[in-house]
């Protein structure tokens, strides 16, 4: 048994309640940069949140009314110029390795964005499974701006399949801001609220969703990213065993008998 | 050759006229559930319609002014929870094969749909080709309401390709209703019509279809399905064959002699 | 060294300036259709542009007011409807060969459409990057009219991840114009200008995006279209290697010296 309510990590903001993780970036009056420590620290919390048995959903959430300016100029990107290729490579798949992390963490993420959302803070948007804004969230993929390709942490792959390929290309190629209007109107955010409104409304979703059916949860989560590259068929197959799986659970016989008392389930996620 | 105008199906209700097959589910009064019955039977019509001759569109139309609602709870899912995990497979199975045989029937499918569309009624619209709506139809997939994961018939694979990857997500996660407009600008519903005028267009979409080159549509559904997963290459190649294919009907040369003669070509699915 | 800029096609209009190539259609009196001779061109051209050291980006623009009208009717569909079948899928691989050229072609294509943009015309603004329109611009993948599949040269497998793939299925099975607003809507067009703003509006867009890393761009290129199929975490690592490649570029280093001197990068493309 796994219980992370009371991780203490060193690089960015954790809590826990009801069951709700919620992850903040630190040092607000720089936009919450990524450094390597806080890369490395996320991966592993991700990687460990598939055993937690004490969280259910986590929200990345803003801090000071910034999500994340990404990687920092003078921490991240000077050393990187320096480095020879195995410590390039081995710096690509640490960041990498925290999208698959949370991927495939099992648990519902929803990313809550105001202000700047940049570079690998524009990926941890994308890579979370539902996206809150606000009007002032200015979201951009600005890889290009520093020499680099659209081609980060899996942008390529995921950014299509949320907003179209037509649209990605262009957020890629130019490095332009989204503006929340543009992103919610094209699907990448799921809603708007304004800043005083938007933590409330991700702990909401977080709450309700938490609520939910949460190992048929971890199985959708689980669909969604494996089916990714499946056939139609296979991906069919697939669900018939994941929902076969989910037809054994407790929460779904908890279902049919409250409906049959015409009451409300109360799951319990196995 | 194989008929069908003359299918006598007792769990759903079927019409063949000018060679457009409507489909209605049974039971106005519980919203038209589907059962055991007639999941089966919809399946074995639909693995029927490749060999159909006198069928070119099926059009899934409401029936008392809604859709579909979905499993019934009484005769589908109480049963369910009784299930041991072999009799749930080959259920989630049969569910599933009536999607691949939906996919693979080689006739454009018009889905119809006016008030509740839900869960499994969702599932029907979505493996639909073309997909029109009432401003009253309500598209739940609602299956983490019962405690089941979003990862049912395809729905994981199949949603995000048609409004995008982070509005599946939203849906899935929780089971909310998607709202007829926010499913026409999602790209769910082609069309809004008022419930009096709904069946009147899907009509003359399928009859507009129908008057196609219907061999030449056949391998449009093909492709459109088959080419789900294959790489960019073997998608463009597969295209080539699949084109030179039907360069080698009549109906090419109907075109091509109907526009020397400045006619408007006749095509016979040949 | 490959130098393209004093290239003297014969079946299509070409200029170099400030390493932004720009292709036209030729016969403005017929809205520029392809020919065979046209097609082959430009699938030479799009074949030799990953070795030209003197273009990063390409437009296609229009002629006389029109994109392009797709295969002529008296010049390709009559001599087709009379080949055998290993002609007719010489051609149908010549016009697929066209797509994987300008998608294997290592720069931004950009379509600037006006006026008509019909069949092939169609396809090869879904085969550009970015597309830009007018609101006359009408987009017509208009196969299923001369008794043709929407399977034409990748539409089925690109024009979904475009646009949707139930949208998708409506323009491919019916054959009908997409109207510039829907298109934009849509995310098809990237924007809308107006006739006598549209190829300005490319223009700079092309400057634009050839005044970055355009080594970078090649890499983006090659990742949009190489992920395609892959799984997330196959998609994941191929971005990791590709983005530590361009991290041991020189516009990477210039774009950190520019930064840390408050200055403009100047991008080379090494």
């Amino acid at each position: 048994m796994t219980l992370l309510a009371d991780l203490k990590p060193q690089h960015f903001l954790w809590s826990v309640e009801d069951r709700v993780a919620t992850i903040r970036l630190m040092r607000p009056e720089r936009k919450n940069p990524l450094t390597f420590d806080s890369y490395a620290e996320l991966r592993d919390t991700f990687r460990a949140l598939p055993y937690a048995t004490d969280v259910d959903v986590v929200v990345l959430a803003p801090n000071g009314g910034n999500f994340c300016s990404g990687g920092d100029v003078h921490e991240i990107i000077g050393p990187l110029v320096a480095m020879e290729m195995p410590e390039l490579l081995a710096f690509t798949r640490m960041t990498g390795d925290l999208v698959k992390a949370i991927i495939a963490c099992g648990k519902p993420v929803i990313a809550a964005v105001d202000g700047v959302c940049a570079g690998a803070g524009a990926i941890l948007a994308m890579a979370a499974d539902l996206r809150l804004a606000t009007p002032q969230a200015t979201c951009a993929f600005l890889f290009t701006r520093v020499g680099l390709a659209g081609a980060d942490m899996g942008a390529c792959a995921i950014l299509p399949r949320i907003i179209g390929q037509g649209r990605a290309a262009e957020l890629l190629y130019t490095g332009r801001a989204m503006k929340a209007d543009e992103g919610h109107a094209w699907g990448f955010w799921n809603a708007l609220h304004d800043s005083d409104a938007l933590e409330a409304a991700a702990a909401e979703m977080a709450r309700r969703i938490a609520a939910g059916p949460n190992f048929a949860h971890m199985m959708t989560k689980t669909q969604l990213n494996h089916e990714w590259s499946m056939g139609l068929e296979q991906a069919i197959e697939a669900e018939a065993q994941a929902q076969a799986i989910c037809m054994k659970t407790q929460d779904f016989a908890r279902a049919y008998y409250a409906f049959a008392a015409k009451q409300k389930p109360v799951f319990e996620g196995n």
